[in-house]
């Protein structure tokens, strides 16, 4: 573009430069004014000078409410007290549009009444930031896979039937046949794994789910690899050094927003490999001793996963699932077939789940079987069958919801605030 | 992983690897047995010396179908005439499982058969080579916005509001309120980019349309930059650049699969900016002059986007359209109100639009008007009316669609091969 952005304003260091924003805030102070512009990649102190306080220019700093947007021309000035390192001495403000009384002031607004104003909101400091991490998070997944040579695959949003049950799915009219929307990729790439080795999506997808708790987005973003030949234990390790990869990347590219966000990066820093390992039975065993009244089959609550945070300080993996409640894709255990080999890797910090995976059956006859005893329709199942019948190989994957991820890299309460548009129970406007 | 990936193989020179994978053919010959395997990221072919011609290695050979897939150590052997520049002197095979007989043969199938394999299909190397393409094209665009500052907003799929029209829309239920499928991410990035400056989104989108053609899918993936405070004239540049780098990254990341589709790259070689920029008038009044029977006011139709292909060997940026063939948020140009301020980029060799964008309105009144006049329902675009009070400013866009682009790039007929499980009218198994 033709202007300068704030981001890249140490390029320009006693150069003149045009700035492209909106006023975040000024200030007066005898001869001098002050004006902190955002341009959306970083903020800038401009400062008008003048011997005359009725200067006419002054008279026009006065019209200048806060959002108003302008372009601002000046010199940058190196600035060691200035948050950037730099200033603008101001030479041109030239006003494009002097804004409404804007909504949104430094007084506490309730959680309501910004979520109705989510379009302004993201312009506050703390959205910015979280935002801003989620740019990096992502881009850091995507480098993660593509460098480890897996193949980005786009599954079906649109999908004829329901991968884990249909009790949360939303329905459409597809050309008078019922559709469903993905809540997750992993059955296709299942098919496209055997046909590029190693692959993963990365999507949104949804769930009606009735539930109004912290944790839950109706609609969300998840990547899930999938790798042919791949074990439980490969998976497990995979899934873990993305959470590392993922640390690293972060505390490296976003120290401004973290500070911002007031993070204590402490925690962070600590996750190295290896992560504690338990399977379900040590962790339940464990949680008991704990006080928990989790028994033997019982799914993990956020109770437990916020005892088993007190006792680590690191990422957990828990392993070896009561095959009852995993889905009916996955593998068994070999010696203990009520045992799943499934995988889930639990944040530290009380975060919960951010990583549920596993491996799936390869033999025909026992997904055949599982298929009936889950009472799922076959002929939906058909060409998911035909995988197991040309060249059927072991094989693992899992799925990392981006926005949980987000919400603990952050340390924020609630996910809404984790997505630029979240899609909350009732909730879909903006 | 374990075991080595064949992409990888020139790294292993004269040491053992351990290669995961599927028989992709085989043949015999005298004491030789060749078994060509394909592991998803490569093909290598691996051969068995024996003195015996009854050696029982050769009769496991014989049970060996194609797809069967297998676990085959060996050593990697230079070898200049073969496709990769390395064979595997093959030590031990593992068979893990023997394919029923694969469906998908070297004879022609018909398309419906294809289809109705998909999951299977992807495996045949031309599939194969267009969906490597296409990991290839979106890490260009993603590397393309990244590098240029573009923050990343995911925008929400599921919508209160139609964006342009609902008579194309998928609807759900959103605990009973209506909801419907994104169609465009751009009315919620005109948000995103007031508050980051410039931004992009990229997800799948939805149009529940009843034509059945070669260009058109139900669900595909498109990625649309915004930029505050640009031009048409901005949007234009970066459409091209974008173009233009795309194809640079192909040319040079793709030679294989492009050998592959047998795919002539001169027209993409040529494709250099600056490309040859029309009004609508102008390419009207040349379209009329080559016998087209398109009268000012319509839009460009398939013929017409053939004719401009033939007059031109490169892409053609088209702008200044008619406003009543465009969606409401466009800017009219000041001269000429009756002009909307849009730019379509045609590719060449008869693809026709592959980039559809321009700038958007920024003055609140011209809005409301624009809102009243299409008969929109206000209280849907309360939240957008907002960005014209808080500090507006002209901003400009553009939406690429990736399938298109890939079927340009790999020059193939029909969209349907360009997206793992391609979503068509009717037709959405598997």
């Amino acid at each position: 573009m033709k202007w300068t952005y704030i981001e890249d304003i140490s390029n320009f260091k006693d150069k003149e430069v045009e700035i492209r924003g909106w006023v975040f805030n000024k200030r007066s102070s005898g001869k001098v004014r002050f004006l902190l512009i955002r341009d959306g990649t970083g903020l800038i102190q401009g400062t008008s000078f003048s011997s005359k306080t009725d200067d006419p220019l002054f008279k026009k700093f006065d019209t200048r409410t806060q959002e108003s947007s302008l372009i601002v021309r000046g010199r940058v000035k190196e600035e060691k007290r200035a948050p950037g390192g730099f200033e603008l001495t101001i030479k041109d403000v030239e006003i494009l549009q002097v804004a409404d009384e804007y909504p949104i002031t430094p007084k506490a607004h309730s959680t309501p009444f910004l979520m109705e104003h989510r379009h302004l909101w993201l312009r506050s400091q703390k959205q910015h930031a979280i935002l801003q991490i989620r740019t990096e998070l992502i881009k850091a997944i995507r480098d993660f896979f593509d460098d480890r040579g897996f193949r980005l695959m786009d599954t079906p949003i649109l999908t004829p039937s329901a991968c884990e049950g249909t009790t949360t799915l939303f329905e459409t009219d597809y050309f008078d046949q019922k559709a469903f929307l993905s809540q997750s990729g992993q059955l296709y790439n299942e098919a496209t794994a055997m046909a590029f080795g190693k692959v993963y999506c990365f999507g949104p997808t949804f769930r009606a789910e009735k539930s109004k708790t912290r944790k839950h987005l109706i609609e969300f973003w998840m990547v899930e690899p999938e790798v042919a030949f791949a074990t439980l234990e490969d998976i497990t390790e995979l899934g873990e050094d993305l959470v590392v990869y993922i640390m690293e990347r972060i505390l490296e590219q976003n120290k401004k927003e973290l500070e911002v966000l007031e993070r204590d990066t402490k925690p962070l820093e600590r996750i190295k490999k290896p992560f504690p390992r338990l399977t379900y039975d040590e962790a339940q065993k464990m949680l008991k001793k704990k006080g928990s009244k989790m028994e033997w089959g019982d799914d993990f609550g956020a109770p437990e996963e916020a005892l088993i945070s007190e006792i680590f300080d690191l990422p957990v993996s828990i392993t070896h699932f009561p095959a009852k409640i995993k889905a009916f894709y996955m593998q068994p255990d070999e010696k203990r077939p009520e045992l799943a080999l499934g995988v889930d890797v639990l944040a530290s910090e009380g975060y919960g789940e951010i990583i549920g995976g596993g491996q799936r059956i390869h033999d025909l006859d026992l997904l055949e079987k599982k298929i009936k005893e889950f009472k799922l329709p076959r002929e939906d199942y058909e060409w998911y069958l035909d995988l197991r019948k040309y060249g059927s190989v072991p094989h693992s994957g899992f799925g990392l919801g981006i926005e949980r991820m987000l919400a603990w890299i952050c340390k924020i309460k609630h996910i809404r605030e984790t997505i630029p548009f979240p899609r909350l129970l009732n909730k879909i406007y903006p």
